[in-house]
């Protein structure tokens, strides 16, 4: 156990367990492997990786996880209290917990009379024997013990005296952390206060709060049990989690440390946040909602009107808090002077005077407007707005013209269910024709290909970038297969990584678009760094 | 001014004015109308419905109100004290205001002296003068007045006298309620609870609150409020409005009233707030996000082994409050998270009997796991799960098999950019062959479009069925274009809709997969129902 300083406040992530329960959230070990590197980037002490005991793949991240040099974060296994009638030692579920090898265990208990008779159909005296017999079993394994109290609120209503006991006999097996649950995220917060007062007086033990949404009430429990003196909090990245969510790390954690004082995270650290529930949403692949509090795209985006000319004035007037300690950005939503502050900005960097040439700022704000109408979208594609500059500015040239692509995809289900797929190119580069074609584990694989192919006799350095990710994504699903989608692709060789969009009704050509972007890309970034 | 019994609270709708804000919302006036009617069969006695100084729709609006025959909702009109050194009378918002000929009138004023030097330019005595006189000039043209303290909390925390100055001028020159805004939305609930504290022993008026919710703490404040004595809770359905919106009456009013004994709305309405939340939605064009709170899709939905098994024996178990309450819905999720209870029950409601047949449960449990393994899931994709069932029961004949498919895919930069997409497929019917192709958008388009071609003959009913929403997902960038995929689609027809999925390294097998997994569903739906 570490020790418990006055203000510091453990944060204790388990958006890979009960974030993964979301409705729509499908998690493969490699996505729960980035999302724990990402955290502990952040700074997060406690990481719930899964439950070993559940199912396969959990497992195998645990087996997996290990590989890491996580620099501070401590990855929990999660699980239950032995079953009734059976041996600790025995237990498949506490077996799975100590073979998943984790600094941490986290197992629940019941602390509800109800559970107890309805879900368990044990007795309430061998419930207490599950919860201290578990807990004195993993302590001696050496693990710090996390005892996660499910449904504590709801059973302390139920029958106060007997969920406090399972908290005591949690506390004298020696947990070393107590974590009251509103496992069914029906608590107040006013009820939250006056249960935890109780539970001060009767359990000498760190504190930790596990709230749920479920009246939109989880992040304010959160913060009245961290008033109370709860010193870990339990939640998940945007709120993932099953039902209506969990408390929203992204917002419990910015209220604690800017407005109460609490240390949560390291100073430096609080900056990445939004960027870190952007990472984590696109790997889930749920959007962050853009009103969401801190980290939502609309967070500090101010309209027209009374509020923008106030915060010309002064940022305090419309914001509760500057956006840059949170990572997230003002937005003043008129179009036309944010559109070329920002284009200045970015043609700065790139070398590009365009202050000086107001018709071409003006031409290339148009062409970037009917661009992002049709679905582009120039923040998450750097390179392909480089490009787009460039072009503008007559600093580049092609490097390879396309004469004509074809891409053949064919299914014999009779001949052993193959599936093949060609991509036939044709290309100019300077005065030579290169005809030439590929296969692939799709279309679009086979495209790149054969783009290569017939690239790299003539751009050898192409054989050291590769593509790191592929992303699609539906713009407008209302038409059906016939709906217009966004590819991203994100490429990098030794020196770096870049991104590059493309928008079409047919996936081929946006894939394409993106493709030759991403090539071309690379060879200028050659030949600027001589 | 109503009564104001002790458990009775006053909703106040600004879904219509500071709703209508949010980044993305734009409602016409018939949009608005349909609004209010919607609100008035709620049973909300206070509509705002619109700052009718600020643009000419919102005065329209207010003239066609009139014409609709509310049965108990009043229509407020929203907007400011008179300007600063401009007689009341005069003062053109203040005549905008009684044009709208509502009978009541809100207006909001400075609470905070910071606005009143920096936003408003003028004194902190000249600004209680705009307060006073527009208050007791609207009370002699006969409205009920419902005085906004604007950035009350951050105002008495910058200067308390000067902030409860406002609030007794504003009492003293007749307002029917005071209205205390948290305008930034970054106070925190033990914040409210003191300065209601402060504001009781001022003022003596019926009081309300109005929250944003940039601290994600919005119906926490609104609930604190309530607490301490107020009695009026502004707010917007879903939440809208700009930053991260207002406080969300669909939680605010099943907290109230459910679990703190409040009266806000008539008992049998209640149970319509699910079907309001998503009607607004969708005139908003905004959906309703799954985990919302009471109201989501997702708000009752189950997904866990061990949620689902406690909930099988007793619903309390893992629900706050019954869903009924507020028109939502139990819904039970089937993932490789859920033991053998979810598909049980999920079997249960197509009406098959797996408790009785162990072995081939087993046996779909572990196929189940095998494909979400591979990247399949079927809680977004409940018809390919039924006709997984319906598979392993021997309940399903296929309605066609594929002999083979071809896709082509043409792009010629030359003649005009022309991109071709094009299918050839095979397909066998019965002991008929039917050959033949299409174009489309895009590969998949042209695949769908020559499958139906291909079927139509056969099965003429796939003519009312259509594709509405057509989902790709990379499952895992690391291998660039070559990474898997997971397509989902959604159809519909006259009698609802039905999703499927898909998976494969290649996209147009992903695809395949998704679409006759739901041609096979339509045809099987209508073979169920004679």
């Amino acid at each position: 156990m570490r020790s418990c300083g006055d203000l510091k406040v453990y944060v204790y992530d388990t958006t890979l367990r009960d974030g993964a329960q979301a409705e729509g959230i499908s998690l493969t070990v490699q996505d729960k492997l980035k999302i724990t590197e990402k955290l502990d980037e952040l700074g997060i002490p406690y990481i719930e990786g899964g439950w070993p005991g559940s199912n396969p793949k959990d497992m195998d991240y645990f087996h997996k996880v290990r590989q890491l040099s996580l620099k501070r974060a401590r990855v929990c296994a999660f699980g239950s209290t032995r079953k009734a009638g059976v041996h600790v030692a025995e237990d498949a579920n506490i077996r799975a917990l100590l073979e998943a090898e984790t600094p941490v265990v986290t197992i629940f208990g019941k602390s509800w009379d109800l559970h107890v008779y309805s879900a368990l159909q044990t007795s309430l005296e061998e419930n207490l024997k599950m919860i201290r017999e578990s807990i004195i079993y993993l302590k001696q394994k050496k693990k710090e013990v996390i005892y996660d109290a499910e449904h504590f609120f709801d059973g302390f209503k139920s029958n106060p005296k007997y969920a406090l006991e399972t908290l005591k006999v949690a506390a004298e097996a020696g947990a070393d952390w107590i974590v009251l649950c509103d496992t069914n995220g029906g608590t107040l917060p006013h009820e939250i206060e006056e249960i935890i007062g109780q539970v001060l007086r009767a359990v000498n033990r760190p504190l930790g709060i596990h709230a749920h949404n479920d009246g939109e009430l989880a992040v304010a429990n959160t913060i009245a049990a961290v008033r109370c003196g709860v010193r870990q909090v339990q939640g998940t990245i945007n709120g993932f989690g099953e039902r209506c969510g969990n408390a929203n790390l992204c917002s419990v954690i910015p209220n604690l440390q800017l407005k109460l004082g609490y240390q949560c995270l390291e100073e430096d650290r609080l900056s990445h946040l939004t960027e870190v529930s952007h990472y984590i949403g696109e790997i889930a692949n749920i959007a962050v909602p853009g009103n969401q509090p801190f980290v939502g795209h609309s967070a500090f985006a101010h309209k027209g009107g009374v509020h923008v000319s106030a915060i010309l004035k002064n940022t305090r007037t419309y914001e509760h808090i500057e956006p840059e300690l949170v990572g997230n950005k003002r937005r003043v939503l008129v179009s036309e002077l944010a559109g070329s502050s920002n284009l200045y900005y970015k043609a700065r960097e790139l070398g590009l005077n365009l202050e000086q040439d107001k018709p071409k700022a003006k031409e290339i704000i148009a062409k970037i407007k009917e661009l992002e109408y049709q679905g582009y979208q120039f923040e998450g594609a750097d390179a392909s707005f480089e490009l787009l500059l460039k072009r503008a500015f007559g600093q580049y040239r092609e490097f390879f013209t396309l004469e004509s692509l074809k891409i053949l995809v064919e299914k014999r289900p009779n001949d052993g269910d193959v599936i093949n797929s060609e991509a036939m190119i044709k290309i100019r580069v300077g005065d030579q024709v290169i005809h030439t074609a590929a296969e692939g584990n799709g279309p679009v694989n086979a495209l790149d290909n054969a783009l290569r192919k017939a690239l790299e006799d003539f751009y050898p350095e192409l054989k050291e970038m590769h593509l790191v990710d592929y992303k699609v994504r539906v713009l407008d699903g209302k038409d059906g297969t016939g709906a217009k989608v966004r590819v991203l692709i994100e490429s990098a060789d030794s020196s770096g990584s870049w991104s590059t969009v493309g928008v079409s009704e047919n996936i081929i050509e946006a894939s394409w678009q993106a493709l030759t972007d991403s090539m071309n890309y690379a060879l200028l970034k050659r030949r600027q760094q001589p």
